[in-house]
């Protein structure tokens, strides 16, 4: 079998109605675009999803850090660069480059943990079992990923409820979970409009933790780390009035008037 | 000047984050696939929002018409087919086609009506009067559209309030509104989940009558019109306890289980 090259690159156009009101590619659209390239470049090396499905697998997102310098504006075509970095028994990291599509200039780098479950048990699955380890024929541990790895946010007293999310038909994709980029949207949200007419985002890490599904209510909780930079949990609300933390994240702006 | 084709198509793909959980193609990723495709007929012609944004007017979608057979589901690729029908003083009616990328199979049809405005009175703006009614150049009267014209909602005592939303930054376009695609996200969202597990959309109908701003606060209104057909007014709260409608729609369905 021949091998393909560890790396490849996947073009977009940044479309009008996924930009903000500053022209500006959504930072949950980048996220969508970097998942699709995470899935083109599995399913073209014999390990994607919908071949992983067929064998009762398949991956799980569990962290993602997406770091950039500007955005992509309306209109402007982009590349989305995609390789392993490594992968172990069951989490395998993931790296991109996000860049202009004359191939020069950089908007940023994405880090990305996914995990493989077996779609039966939902306990995690063994990697390198799927075609004899091939993975690691692709992974490219010397490659540098210039952007630092995910930052864990730990929150205090000082966490506040600021926004109540009703899950609907819309948030919910093929696996009836409550989708990766729904989440990012919401946890944008959470920051009042107002605050992106002065700054812009620079980073973005978030980490999944427990899925939910489509009906659900959402509460989103906010900390203030610094005054650009804010630590955010959205929880699920359940019906006996506990909560359980679906996901959290970490959204640092810089000022941008 | 040479002129281009009445009509063209634009290829995409359903990607996988845009899909629902039964596999198929949201219709406001439809949608927003033919709006894409009407930005980027009218440019290659000389007419786009780019073009009409720097002589002081713009294109404002007022009526969108979706009507499908089936859906495109992940991975596939499909075409949209867009075409002028007429153009009158403030009005273009504007059509479309949306098939399966082989260019066989019909997935279904739309129709919409757009009105052009002036940016600073807000006031309507006279198409033929934009490069001496270029646009009657590619109007295609004779090309028949089949599915019926926009079919309008009567509202009787018997509509109720079913969901508010809370509008943000992730809902928010380059002019500051509500943009057209969200509006259906949420429209959609009006309708219990549990129903898309045994019906599927035949029909959309939505009329976009006063724009909206990130941060307003929205209740849609919901009324069964016949058990699969539902007309929906989105609401926008205003501070003094009032109500605007921003948009009214009717949905659809065929029992699909």
């Amino acid at each position: 079998m021949t091998l393909l090259p560890k790396s490849s690159s996947y073009e977009s156009m940044a479309e009008p109605f996924h930009c903000d009101f500053r022209d500006r590619l959504f930072i949950g659209h980048l996220a969508n675009h970097m998942l699709n390239a995470a899935d083109f470049h599995s399913t073209e090396r014999g390990y994607g999803m919908r071949y992983l499905r067929s064998i009762g697998k398949t991956w799980v997102l569990s962290r993602l850090s997406v770091e950039v310098g500007e955005m992509p504006t309306a209109g402007s075509s982009f590349s989305v660069e995609t390789w392993v970095e490594s992968a172990m028994r069951s989490f395998t990291h993931r790296n991109f480059a996000i860049r202009a599509a004359d191939g020069g200039h950089v908007y940023g780098y994405g880090r990305s943990i996914w995990a493989m479950i077996d779609t039966g048990t939902r306990q995690p699955a063994d990697i390198l079992a799927v075609h004899g380890g091939l993975i690691n024929e692709y992974a490219d541990p010397e490659r540098p990923c210039p952007i630092k790895p995910f930052r864990r946010v730990k929150f205090s007293s000082r966490l506040v409820a600021v926004l109540d999310v009703q899950t609907g038909y819309s948030d919910v994709d093929l696996n009836g979970h409550v989708n990766s980029v729904k989440y990012i949207e919401h946890l944008l949200d959470a920051i009042p409009i107002d605050f992106y007419r002065s700054h812009r985002i620079s980073r973005l890490d978030i980490a999944y933790t427990t899925e939910c599904h489509g009906g659900d209510l959402l509460r989103i909780y906010k900390e203030e780390l610094l005054p650009t930079d804010f630590g955010l949990s959205l929880r699920r609300q359940t019906a006996d009035g506990n909560e359980t933390e679906a996901c959290y994240a970490r959204l640092a702006f810089v000022a941008d008037v």
